[in-house]
This record gives structure tokens, sequence and C-alpha cells, in this order.
């Protein structure tokens, strides 16, 4: 936890000192392991074996941090800085160290010379931190790797968060990302009213790896034109030099104790502040703010050499990653870094201790106030659990028998979810974000609790639309993730419907958050977040009306690709078990998870109390779906996701009628990762209960909601996997009815008692008879939907019979 | 193959009254299956048993479709229509069936009442036409079910053709997605000269399913500050009615035989052939010209009853799907429908048989001028292989040994790639997309062949950037993607290479188009285009530097998801393998194919006549580096990939060292889907030939690559799977060295060798105290390199020794 360390703030505040500081420390973080001050001649000893990090957009960064550093002293300001360029994690740690929130968080990073020297040995070494930005940073809820998330990210964790502003650096290579330019639409969901503030840099320092950016081809005319359109008020601001390279030269307009940046960050916070009080106030709110937003243009690399051996490096790509790359063996280049490094004249900044000096160290926030110190970067701190109503008045009752009773898990599910809506309402702790689904997913009965969230105002017809809404719909998988990915990560609570098929669209950035919540685990002083949840519904199933590019049921197969421990895949198979893991999901910390809910009315298999039982075994033999022997059955009907229940159901009824005599175990599985080994899932199953259920070489006949892919890949490590006999979703789908899109892929119940009596004919010689007759029948069938173009009255009236 | 049709075109052209028959033919298709004309009074056993086909954006793609009809017929523009919204696709049938595209392709669907019946029984029925779009719809290649994509793949299709118009119709709800707010900077990126035009639509209508849209909040002013923005200049045309609802009012501003759309389309037409002109004449180009684009204004489901029992539908989301859903069983929505269908008159539009009459009629574009006839939507007739140069003069020469030569399999590449570039510059039909990332990935070579595309002007410093470069870099993967496809689609060939971690950002992007490539294969009269090849590098294990986010191989795990018949993974383990499998890919049509390539420089293992033989098998024994009786291994030890393929062969030499008297078979997978069994995929290896490599019983210990779960999911289905015990990335990560990685990891040879050890513990009584050596030096090794920050001398010097 974070301590306080001395500081000398006796001189006045000088910035341009302070950047000088950063952009030194950040420089012998990417190349000193010792001298790291300079005291003596550089010799290649003193330096890294391994040269990491990204110079070119350090400085740029540090001119952010330090117009913020002087936004939080001079006005008191909340701010939380999400930082997009996380390749510049130098200029990151080099701020962190100087404003002593490093050595707040870990003594040994003492803001003095062996504090540096040990931040340098940590940088990019096994163990200490990685080269980017990362959970173990302080002040950080962004990693930065895969560019495109930032701006989004910054939006969520400002929401219902009205005292903070979140500023957010976008480089202007993530600039160029499709789930950026979207992003920049978000203030039209912001409310000023109960939610906070985003104020985004576009930092344009021209170039990318080795290309101009997008960005730098265009004028401050079409920049001004693109984010007014965007609906931005935005500010241009120039802090490459007049000059020729250099760090010594002062920034363009500063004068003194202020950089034109920084009056430009002032200036901003004070028309942020006019449009908060304006719509906190009794007067009539501007019903479409235009909040500032800074494009700052500055120098690639500012400060680095301008030419090394013929090459341009300050000012171009040269100076993107690490800009003398062969110093070790080079003497030339040696030199160069020297009078590089020397430039800045660390012995004015530092004192003889290696301390910044007043003037640096002035510049600063104080305590809490530090950038690197705030809160709702460690979200999980701030969080408070969820007032969870109970279930038992959302639960359906099986009155009309089970299997009988018919709901739509949905909306038993939003009849729960408009209570957890109202109970949220005062803290403003909990939001649904969602693609513009949530009507057409059958959650709509929560607008009821509250609205859509939409600032701006409507020319026309709208329904449940207001500002302070707590519903986010927008038609961009990626705004909703990275909202609520910050809305999370700053400590609050949510919920991700989506149509299944679409929920691939956010697979890379599933992928980038799972791995900040693997490695956050590893960080002793970060509090665990709320999981993520996601209800991944108009599954493919019954998307046969919309055809082929709506059947996808990849996003679990992406998911658990990722750590095990960070992952969860749920597939209730009805109302009551869906009520009863959501409550377990929205109570949970630190993971992702998927949870598979089909829109449509169904059949409903479980009471409430045998919905709990079942979901906190994983998986369970329903006895009043088996017969024969229960003991000792001969062949398992496993299933895993709503409509397979129903099928494997119809199958195993099939199956009485034809082999009365023979002994069918039924299976269902809602936690599909408990079919994992213990050890290699926390959710797994212990090899007594796999075996209790599934026994050790009996066949399973396993209908699947997805790929068959995914549990085989689960079932490795299982004893005998190759006895599971898969079924699922294999690539076939068009426009058609449901019974005929099951049986393109072999998991209509008829499918399933076929698979079944194929492995039943060694005990059951008619086996193979009946097969060929329900084969028969099965066809018969899509040759009639086919005449009619629905499916037959026998699969739509089928009922579960005990 | 297409065929003509008898039209009567003597009357004069009505668009209005073409627009009133496209919009009846459209409604017809969604609610009827008889009395598709309305001779008689309807009636509910008229009405289809299901109504599909989104109505709320029909209206809006005729107007598009029929300003287009004229534009064509007026100066025989080439134009291709890239439908985003693809729900919409009751209006493309329409309009495919009025201007007689849908009879020349088949004659059932002929221009008269019988053939409308039969096209609205095929719309939406099983084996029929999907409600989507699809590859079975003449003139499409875009299906638009996921939304995002079209823009992009709009301009792939224009590239590099200078006499085409794509036109291309975005929703508003579309627009508000990421990539495709992305996708609009694709002008920066589109040579004038070389290339042709994209003329974009925003359908501006205002709703998604249930809310407004972003875009529905903006005003005019902010729309154009926007466009503008982003280089374009667009145009604001409003066709929605002055009045109230109802089909027969003239659209706003249609002057007998134009509307203003039309207009505006002309207009935009005189524009985009103006800049084309500027820029392939003599005179100096405009360097960034500002191409036009329309919005267009639009009342969502025009036509459709103003308001139904209370409920208000033309002009609000209630019209985005079936606006009367209720036909079958409430006579009063009946009664509206019967009303709707009746408003459009169709009696003054269709003759006695059905057949459009001639004002109707003559308002199409004849012959191969119909849009639905664009020979560029099925690209693959047009498609010319390339000439690929020999391999020979690129291969590497294994002078200095098997395994000691070194070389950098991408550099290799490159120069052989610089060649394609060569050959290709004439017709201009190969192109190179990347994330900004070529020199990042050691292919820049191919900039001595060709520059990067770059229209607009750099004020500054930059590097081989040219308006007709045919190297695309853009840090939008969205981008990348949507361009290759367009690209592929319309005949041409290309090569994606980008970083594998990152790949994931276009999961659902491909997963689409895997899907259009699966049922292009069972549409007749498609011809195959150019597979899609992604060399993915910069791989996880050499990203060590780069850290956690930037190691991840789950990109195989998703394509392994789709029809095996349009997927392949390939694992080159050096630089002539990697030749032979991008020879054979850069041939091949109808594909998705992933390579995984270093890019350092690594050791090389086979010469080029040995790759071909390798790549031909997609895995062999490799007996120089096996040892014992090679007929009878006690153990096989496998590898995938590049670096797996060092660490396997490390760890041969190892087990030869420990245990000469063992025999030990080393195989090499280079296609990775031989794995799989013959029947689950086409590259799987017969049964035979499987059993030759690794037995029936033997244990295997599998270097993989990526994730092992990839390699589980593929065995399925050979016998006894769990004797494979794959090694992989097991998201074990951070900053690091490879060493490090791969340890932590379990993949390092001293991991493998245990393993393997493990394996044999039965028949060499040994090889327990052996592996608790190679653990002890394991450690040892990973302390060390903490101490040093770089892999020790033992792991970066190794070299195979025979």
């Amino acid at each position: 936890m974070p301590r306080e360390t001395h500081e000398d703030r006796s001189g006045a505040a000088r910035p341009d000192a302070y950047r000088r500081a950063a952009d030194y420390v950040a420089a012998a973080l990417i190349y000193l392991r010792e001298n790291v001050l300079l005291t003596e001649p550089l010799r290649p000893e003193h330096l890294k074996p391994r040269l990491l990090g990204h110079w070119g957009t350090c400085p740029g960064i540090t001119q952010v941090y330090s117009a913020l550093d002087q936004l939080v002293r001079e006005r008191d300001a909340d701010v939380l800085l999400v930082t997009g360029p996380g390749h510049g994690a130098p200029a990151v740690h080099a701020n962190l160290w100087l404003e002593g929130t490093h050595a707040a968080y870990d003594p040994a990073l003492s803001r003095d010379a062996e504090g540096l020297r040990e931040l340098s040995r940590r940088y990019c070494a096994p163990d200490g931190f990685p080269s980017h930005l990362s959970p173990a940073v302080p002040g950080t809820l962004h990693e930065g790797g895969e560019l495109g998330y930032a701006l989004a990210t910054a939006f969520g964790a400002a929401l219902d968060a009205p005292g903070r502003v979140v500023a957010c650096i976008v480089g202007d290579g993530e600039a160029e990302t499709g789930p950026t330019a979207g992003a920049w639409h978000s203030p039209k969901h912001l409310d000023p009213e109960t939610g906070g503030a985003v104020l985004p840099f576009l930092h344009l320092n021209g170039y990318k790896i080795s290309s101009p950016s997008l960005f730098a081809t265009m004028s401050d005319t079409e920049l001004t034109h693109l984010f007014r359109g965007y609906g931005w008020d935005p500010r241009i601001v120039d802090v490459t030099p007049d000059g020729a390279g250099g760090p010594d030269r002062p920034d363009r307009g500063d004068r003194g104790d202020r950089s034109e940046l920084a009056d430009a960050v002032a200036d901003a916070h004070t028309a942020i502040t006019a449009i908060q009080r304006q719509a906190r106030s009794a007067e009539a709110p501007d019903p479409r703010p235009a909040w500032p937003m800074i494009v700052l243009r500055s120098l690639k690399g500012q400060g680095a050499p301008a030419e090394v051996q013929g090459t341009r490096i300050e000012g171009t790509f040269h100076a993107h990653q690490v800009p003398l790359p062969d110093v070790h063996e080079d003497p030339e280049q040696l030199r160069a870094l020297e009078a590089w490094l020397r430039s800045y004249r660390p012995e004015e900044l530092f004192d003889e201790e290696g301390r910044p000096v007043p003037e640096v160290a002035s510049h600063c926030p104080e305590g809490d106030r530090r950038i690197g110190m705030q809160p709702a970067a460690d979200g999980g701190r701030l969080r408070t659990p969820l007032d969870l109503p109970p279930l038992a008045p959302h639960a359906v009752d099986l009155g009309e028998g089970r299997g009988r009773t018919t709901a739509g898990p949905n909306e038993v599910l939003a009849s729960w979810l408009t209570e957890v809506v109202r109970r949220s309402a005062e803290r403003r702790d909990f939001r649904i974000v969602s693609p513009d689904e949530l009507a057409s997913n059958k959650l709509d009965a929560v607008l009821a609790a509250t609205d859509r969230a939409g600032t701006w105002p409507v020319d026309g017809y709208a329904e449940h639309l207001s500002r302070d809404g707590r519903v986010m719909e927008v038609l961009s998988e990626h705004n909703c993730q990275g909202w609520l990915q910050g809305y999370l990560q700053s400590g609050r609570h949510g919920l991700f419907p989506t149509y299944e098929a679409f929920a691939s669209v956010v697979d890379s950035m599933v992928n980038q958050y799972a791995k900040w919540l693997k490695t956050s685990r590893e960080v002793p002083w970060r509090a665990p977040v709320s999981s993520l949840t996601y209800l991944l519904t108009s599954e493919g199933w019954r998307q046969e009306h919309n055809g082929y590019s709506h059947q996808g049921p990849g996003f679990i197969n992406n998911l658990i690709t990722k750590k095990s421990t960070v992952t969860g895949v749920y597939l209730p198979p009805d109302a009551n078990t869906l009520l009863v893991t959501m409550e377990r999901l929205l109570d949970e910390t630190g993971k992702v998870n998927v949870v598979v809910s089909g829109k449509h009315e169904a059949a409903q298999w479980l009471g409430l109390d045998e919905a709990r039982a079942h979901c906190a075994a994983g998986a369970s033999v329903w006895d009043w779906a088996s017969h024969g022997e229960p003991a000792a059955p001969e062949l398992v009907l496993a299933c895993a996701g709503g409509i397979p229940t129903v099928e494997t159901l119809a199958a195993a009824r099939l199956l009485r009628e034809d082999l009365p005599e023979a002994a069918i175990r039924v299976v269902n599985i809602v936690d599909l990762c408990a079919l994992a080994p213990a050890d290699r899932h926390p959710n797994g199953m212990a090899d007594g209960r796999f075996h209790a259920l599934f026994g050790t070489d009996l066949p399973v006949v396993l209908d699947f909601h997805g790929y068959p892919s995914a549990v085989h890949q689960l079932l490795h490590g299982r004893p005998r996997p190759d006895r599971f006999h898969v079924r699922g979703y294999v690539e076939e789908g068009t426009t058609t009815t449901p019974y005929d899109l099951l049986a393109a892929n072999g998991t209509s119940r008829h499918d399933l008692a076929i698979t079944a009596l194929a492995h039943l004919e060694d005990r059951h010689p008619k086996a193979r008879a009946l097969a060929e007759r329900h084969a028969a029948h099965r066809d018969a069938l899509r040759a009639e939907l086919r005449r009619t173009g629905v499916d037959p009255a026998e699969i739509t009236d089928w009922r579960w019979s005990a």
C-alpha cells in the first residue's frame, strides 16, 4: 500500500525544468542501468544489455502529464490519466518516480539516485516492470499495448463520476484504428450532470513505426472540422520548437511557469466546468455541449539527436523506438547518447543524492492528488458489492409441470435486472451496455427502471431515451466493451448483453482485458474489480431467420484460450438457472464470463432450489430424464445449452420408447469449464465427480451449444476423451427453420438418437434398425418443412413427458 | 451463367414509377407467397408463414439503386454496388428482378408474375435465398449481416480499377461501428490515377432496431464538418417527403424524370471524373482531392403505414424489420397490409402477365450494364493467376550445414515477394496490406519494387511513400482486412502480413469472410477468388521484449472453428518452407490461410527440394534429427512452428546425449490441419500416413507454436489422442528474455526433454534422474538470466549438430 516519502518543495515550480527532468529519466530508463544520473562519463558497462521502450512518444506524454500536474495543483482537479500509447511507459514511469508515487508504492523506488537505479534495473527486466504499461504500474488502468481502446475506456471511467476528469492520450497511430475513430462519438452518451468529463489529447507527433500517420497529413482546418463534426470543441496546441532540435529550448509559448499547453488545459478545464455547472444548475442545460479536446502537435521524440550518421532522428519515425540502437558497439552512437543525455543538464535537476531539486519536485501535486495515486485506477478499492435483490420473486414456478411450463429466460432475467437497476439508482454504479439490441434480446423490461443514455436531442420519435439513462446502446461492440471496461476498472458493475455471433467483434479486446486481469492478480496492491459478464443471446440456433452470418458461437472458443483463472463459460438451460448464474456472476470479481441464453419462450426444467443445486455443481445427472438402472447406465446423453437441452431430452424420450430396457443417463452441464480437469481450470470437476457423472468408459453423446472443438479441448486430460461424441455447430447454416438448422448440423433430436443408437448396437441388436427409422423420419421432416416453410407441429408442439 | 430475357422498353423511363415498383416488390417479397401482384383481394393464405427481411432500409436502398441506374444509363458508368445493410435484401432482390438480372441468372425468376412468385417463394425459404444478402445474389460481394465492413470493402474493389465507380450504401446503424468510422479515411490511400472511385451514401434514416441512430442527432452542419474533416466533399440530399406518409408522394425535388438524389449522383460523378481527369492528365493533380459523398436523409421504412393500432410505424424504428408482424391473426393488420401494398398501385406498374410496364423497365440499364451484372461482384471471373517467379534464386543454400546456416525467413520471403510485386506492376493486381509493420516485420525489401500508398502530401520526412504505391499501411487491421477482401473479391491478389497477437482484431471479419467463401462454393455460377493469406509474424515467442499484450497466438484457434474446406494453417519451420508455402498459397483460390513465420535470423533446416517434399507431405519424419532404430521409435518428438522446431531439435540433442540407446523420432509439422482426420479436413492425413509418423500408441511430445488447445481439437478423431502431450503458449508472459518466456510456458528445450523423459522412465530407469538434472539446469539458467538480463550464451549460441 502506498506510503509517503520525503520531498523538498522549497523552490517555486519550474515546469520546463520538470519536463527536462522527466525526459531525462525516461531516456535513462531506456538506456542505463548504472551511472543513472551521469555522475561520471558514460561507459558501455553502464548500458542495459537490451534497450527497450519507445522514446518517440515519451516527450509528448510528459508534456501532457506536466500540464495536468499544473491543473491539479492550481484547481485541485481530480484527474485520472489513461495513456493510450502504452509503449511510452518510460515517460509514465519517469513522472511517477518524480512525483513520488513509485516510492509511495515501493520504498525501494525512492526519489533518489538509488531509487532511480532500482527503477531502471526493474524496467524491462524479468520480474520487473514490462516495457509497456501494465497493472503493476500505479495510476494505470490501461495497458496500451494493442492500440485502439484508450478513448472508450476513458469514457467508461468518467461515467457516473461527476467530479472526475479523465484525461486520455490518444496517439496519432492509435487514432487510425476503427475503434478509436468510433469512440470519438462517446460524448453523445455522456451526461454532464451525473458523469465526469473526458479530456482527450490527440498526440499528433506525425509518425508511426516507419510512416507518417494519417493525421499528420491533415491540416489544422481539417482537424478542426473533423472534431467539430464529432461534436467536440477542438483546440490545437503546437509544442514543436520553433528552431532546430535540442531539449534545451523552451516550448513555444513557455512563459516562465506556464506553457501554451498548460494554458490550453486550464482553458479546457474551465470549459468543462462551465458545461457541468450549466447541466447541474437550474438553467436549461446545453443540449449538445461541445466538450473541449486538445490536438497536441509535438515533435516526435523531441530531444533525441537531430541526426546521427546521416539518419534524421528527432522529428521522424527513426525516433519511434530506441533512437540509438547500437550504442553498445558503436562509440559514435555512445558519444551521441551521452551528449543527448547531458543536454538535459541532469546536474541542475537532481541534487547530490539524486533527489529532484525543489523547482522540479514542487511541480508535482502532493499526496493523494498526485496523478499516479488516483484511486479510480485501482478501482477494486472503490468497489461496493451490488445490492442484489432476491431471486425468488422472479423465479419461474414449474406449475405446468417440468418441461411443460414455458418462459422466456431473458424476460425472466430482465425482471430481476430491473430490480438490480432500481437498487443501484442512488449509487449509480450499475450499467448495461449493448449494441442496440436490448429490445431485440427481450431485455427491455429494464427500461421501466432506467432509460437509454442519450445526451443529444433527437429530432423525431424515440422511446426510453434520456440524458441520465444507465442503459448504453450503440451499434459498436467496441464502444460497449471499452466503456464497460473503464466502468468496471474504476470500481463499478455492469452487464454486456449482445448477439452471440457478433461478440467476436471484440475478441481482441477481451484478449487484452483477460491479460490485464490475469496480471492484476499478480500485483499485491491491486484490489479485484467486478467481473465482466457477457450475456450472449440471440444465439445461433435461433438465428435460423437471420441466416448464416448470425450463426457463430466462436466467442467461447476464443475466451477459453485465455488463462483459466480469469475465465468462465456458463450455459444455463432455463430461466431459473440463468437467474442463479447471473446472481453469482454479478457478485464476482476478477473474471471475464460468458453466459449463453436464449431469448425465446422455452421449456423450463428446474425449480429455483434445484437450479441453485445444479449451478453449484456445475453439471448434474438429471435423474427424472434418465431411464433404466441409474447406477449402471449404458450410455450418457449429455447437453450444454438451452437448445441442446431440449433436443437431448427429446432424444432421451425417443430412446426410452425405442429401448425401454436400456439404461440411459442424462447429464446437463451448466458450467462448461467444469468439464476440464481440476488442475487445468478452477471450475474443473474433481475426477471422482467427473466419473460419477460420465463413468470411466461409457460412451457419451454430448450435444453442445457451440463448436464441438470447444468441448474437445476442455476434455483433454480426462481419461479416454475419445468416448465423448460431441455434436454442435459445424458451420452449416443459412436462412431456414430451426429444425432444419439443427439437422444440417447433425444436432437434431433424431441425430442425437441415431448417434446414441450407434453406440448401443452391441448390446441391443435392434438399434441399427431403429436408427435407420429415425434417419428416415428426420429426412421426411426436412422434406415437409421445405414444402410448408415452417417446422412440423411434431417439433414445434413437442413437450417433455416424464 | 447469365442469359438475356425479353423486356419491353417502349415507354420513357419513369424513375418514380420504377421506385414504386421496386418498393412494392420488396414488400411483396417480405409478405406474399401467392397473389404476389394483388390481382385478387388479400387473404391470409396468400401470406408467407414467416415474415422475414427488414423493410426499414428498403425504400432508401431503392432510392440509391434507382439513382445509380440513371447514372449508368446517362453516362455509361461502370458501377459496382456494395450494400452495407444486407438485411435490406428485399430491396436488392426487387431491383435485380426488375432489371432482369435474376432472370438472366435463372430463367425461373422471369420478369413476370410467375417469376416474381418463384422469387418470393425462394426468398427466406430453406434452400432459397437467405434473408440477408449472400453469395447467391448476383451483383453482390458483401453480405452485410455483420455491420461495419462495407466501406472498406468498397475501397478494396476500387483499387487499381480506374474505370470503376464503387457505390457503397452505409446505414446509419453501420456508421456507428468503429470499423466504418475508421474506413472514412480510406481516400487518403486511393490513387485517383490508377484507381477507381468510391461513392458512399450514408443512408441516414434515423433509426436502428429500437433507438435513434447517433447520426440522427447530428445537424447538417455537424455532418458536413465531420465528412469535410475526413477529407470528403459531402452533399446532403433529403428525400423525406414534405407531407405526411404514403408512397404516392413524389420525392422532394422529383421533377418528372429526375430526383434530387439522381441530380446529386450525377453531380458527384462529374466531380469524380474531374478529379480523375486532373490526376490522369499532365496537369498538376490535386494533392488532396475531396471526393464526393452523399448523406441521404430518408424516411425510415417510407411507404409503410403511418400508424397502426396506436403505434407509429413509418419514419420510426417500428418500421425497422417487419412493420405488421401479426397479419396472420389480426384482420386489422391484414387490412393495413393490403392498403399499404395497394397504395403502390401495382396494377399501373405491371402488365397482365406481371411484367414491369415499359416506363418501369426502361428505367433499368441494359445487358451487362445492369448493376446486378457487374462482373467485379463475381471477381473470380476476372482473376488471372499471378505470374509467380521461381523460388530457386531466393532460396537459402545450406552451405554452412543444416541447422548451422542462418537466415531471416521474412527477409528471404521479401526478396521473392519483391519479384512478385515487380511482375505484377503492369497488371497492378497484387497488393500488400499491413498495419504499419512492413519494416518492423522485415519485409520492407519489397519497397524496392513499389512504395507505400499515400495520396495526401506529407509535410515532413517520409520514406517510400507515393500515390501509386501498392503496399497499403494503416494502423487499422479492419481497414487492411476490408481493403484486401474487396480487392480479392473483385479478382485480384494480395497478402496481409501482420503482428500475430493483433490479428484477432479482425476475428469477426474473417469469420464472416470464411462464411462468404463457404457459401460461394455452393453457388454454381461463382468463380473462386484468390485465397486470403495472412502472414502472422512478430510471433509471440519473440515478443519477449514487447510483453504480454503482444503474445497471443489465438487467431489460429478462431480460424479453425470455420469450415475446414475454406481454411488452412501453415507453420513453415524455416525460410525455404516459407517460400514453398507462399508459392502455393498465392496461387490458390477460395480459402483463408494463416502462415506463421518469424522475422528473426534463425537456423535453416531444409534445402529447397527438401522443403518442397516436406510441404507437399504436410508433416514428415526428420530422420537426420531422429536417433535409434528408425522403424521402432520409443517416443516421437513433434514440432510445429519456427521456435518449437529449434527447441524440439535442441531437446532431441539432449535426449541423444542422455539416452543414446533410446529410439527417438523427430517429426515436423508444417501443415497444422494435416493432423486432423481426413474426413474432417481436406488437408488431413490419411490414417496410414498418420500412423507412419506418430505410430498408434507411441507417446508423442508435440511442441506447438500456439495454444495447445488448437492441436487437441484437431487431433480429436485420431485414435488415442491422449498420448499426445502438447506443449505451447499457456498465457504466461511479460517482458523478459526469450528463454525465460519459453520456460514460463513449459516449452523450453529442457521442459520438452523433461516431458519426454517422463514417458521413457519405464524403459530407461535413469530417465527420472536425467529429468531432474534438466529441471535444475533450467532453473539455473533462469536465475542467471535474471542476473544478466539476457539469455545465457548456452542458449543464444546453440547450434544444431548432427
